[in-house]
């Protein structure tokens, strides 16, 4: 485990956050690993994810592809994810459900102003890696500051929330929301009701139907679905961080008003909110799309759509039944492996 | 609209209900259209469907293609469907949470007899066609009295509940019991947050990536998608019958439970349960197996497993992004035109 630092900056909160306009003293809590003189590549957090699960693969252990010997590595945590600035880590008044939403658009400027703090190589980064929430910030990195990201991977993620994702969420956020213990995020307790529905009706999207049909819980050493359920999709799962109430709900609302169209009569230079070929066509980076075949919620149709729109994109697709789960490398060994060998072969690593 | 009869009949719940081997006063609210003499055929309701809902294009109207001239329709409700006995019409000692859990196979001894009750000509069905929950009927009333039809129609179903349907179920199941006004069933006023929480749950999932990819809320005649789920999927929702929250929970459980192989070391042939190779070989109807491609619940990679098994069975799946919804006649006209000219083809009729 790596020593946690804080980057400390007053932010104002960007058009879509509410109460937008405001300033708000941000934490962004953050791991490196190597020296600033070497390409920076940045790996920032998941939704449900923290510093440590994301992506130990890529930069620890001897067959890491981006070894911090050659790479500086800077992992990030997401305004609202527990780490970071959220509702269960801030004094008054904006704890708890006092806390504002924040955007992609607010994360990405700290993540922005943090690398500047770190003087990183060359003031760009060699690369951006996302999985998820991580991908779609990967996209809003690469929109907002296109002259800052040479290469960025995206996967299972998007840059604009899908209706269809958008009303998935709606559902783990009303079985929250409308919880006996929930209480209007007053709760003094972990709302242990509330939190089981919200994971029971979450579990199932982040899977597939052939994960399910090849009982592929045995695999995890799980002799029933159900003792997997119990085991993983539950507020008592041992060491999670990220559970706390209100840091999953705000942090839902940062990927469900995900979308880097919003942008686009900002800038100064084309298009209108909603378009997402204006909006993609003011990247520089190279992209390298990656869904997983199987994901319910980032599926490749849609992954497909967006690498179209790209001006230096690719898309390669994670072959597997491990779901939405196999692009932070929770899948199988296969998938895990197929992720690392296709990081080596983008980047030329 | 018909005139709603019922059918009382003492019964003693099957092993899989809860408490099982108890009597228990049933009563089966049916339509019938058409003369006995005529060939019958059965269809029963879905989740959340009633009476009227069940299939009225297949024997309504000028283009029906069973009209009532030619053959004895019947419609008979699911127990816990809010027409039949059901937590929410039951008196005490039965009455709300108390009502008993019936399975698939109460369900099917109860139409049987209701069937030898109404004379059907040749003591058989011509057809049992169901959709969805109507579906998992038609493959349990085939395996429980394999002489008993002749044709056998599923459309958007399967013979056993799924490993990964049954966990789609415990997302609203949970929503619903977790919520603030579900009160463990006790609840004196419609618990409209458990209720409002059950429903968004559920919604994504029936239908498909694709249908929310092409904004088909417009075609039903919304201007957002907001719009959409807080007309269809809310307990407000006019005129719906089935919203009861405990029918809604009673009802879940009877599919969660659905499983053809059940039967199989009690029906003195072969067999275990779980070897649905066994419980499905056992079937004389033809049966016709008609997913949507794009279900998400019933996946039509379950269905062509299944229908591998079946002795006399038939493929014929719908190309649609509605998702499950196309199953029982609301997706598109295109939709609703393949299953019409599918059932006259299968049925020659």
């Amino acid at each position: 485990m790596a020593e946690t630092k804080y980057f400390e900056k007053e932010i104002t909160l960007s058009p879509q956050s509410e109460p937008a306009g405001s300033t708000f003293p941000a934490k962004l809590a953050y791991w490196t690993f190597g020296s600033p003189s070497n390409p920076a590549i940045l790996l920032p957090t998941c939704y449900g994810g923290t510093l440590g699960s994301t992506f130990p693969f890529l930069y620890n252990g001897p067959n890491a592809p981006l070894p911090p010997s050659r790479f500086f590595i800077i992992v990030v945590g997401l305004l609202s994810g527990s780490e970071s600035s959220s509702p269960s880590n801030t004094p008054a008044p904006h704890s708890g459900p006092n806390f504002p939403y924040m955007t992609y658009e607010d994360n990405i400027h700290l993540q922005r102003a943090l690398c500047t703090h770190l003087k990183i190589v060359n003031e760009r980064l060699f690369a951006y890696i996302g999985f998820s929430m991580g991908a779609q910030q990967a996209y809003h990195m690469s929109v907002l500051y296109p002259d800052f990201v040479e290469n960025a991977i995206c996967i299972a993620g998007s840059a604009r929330t899908s209706w269809h994702n958008w009303s998935f969420l709606e559902g783990p956020r009303h079985a929250l929301v409308m919880s006996a213990d929930y209480l209007n995020g007053y709760y003094a307790e972990p709302p242990v009701m509330g939190l089981t529905a919200f994971f029971r009706t979450y579990s199932t999207w982040a899977l597939s139907q052939g994960w399910f049909r090849e009982k592929c819980w045995e695999q995890l050493g799980f002799g029933s679905l159900r003792g997997y359920l119990e085991a993983w999709w539950t507020p008592q799962r041992g060491g999670r961080v990220g559970s706390d109430a209100n840091d999953l709900l705000w942090l839902l609302g940062t990927w469900q008003k995900g979308d880097v169209t919003l942008y686009n009569e900002r800038d100064g230079t084309t298009g209108e909110v909603g378009d997402l070929g204006a909006a993609l066509g003011k990247l520089k980076a190279r992209v390298l799309v990656m869904p997983s075949r199987t994901d319910l919620y980032f599926p490749p149709e849609d992954s497909e759509i967006e690498v179209g729109l790209l001006p230096k994109g690719e898309f390669s697709c994670i072959e597997t039944i491990w779901g939405h789960m196999a692009g932070g490398g929770s899948g199988s060994a296969e998938d895990k492996e197929f992720i690392v060998k296709e990081v080596k072969r983008f980047l030329g690593v």
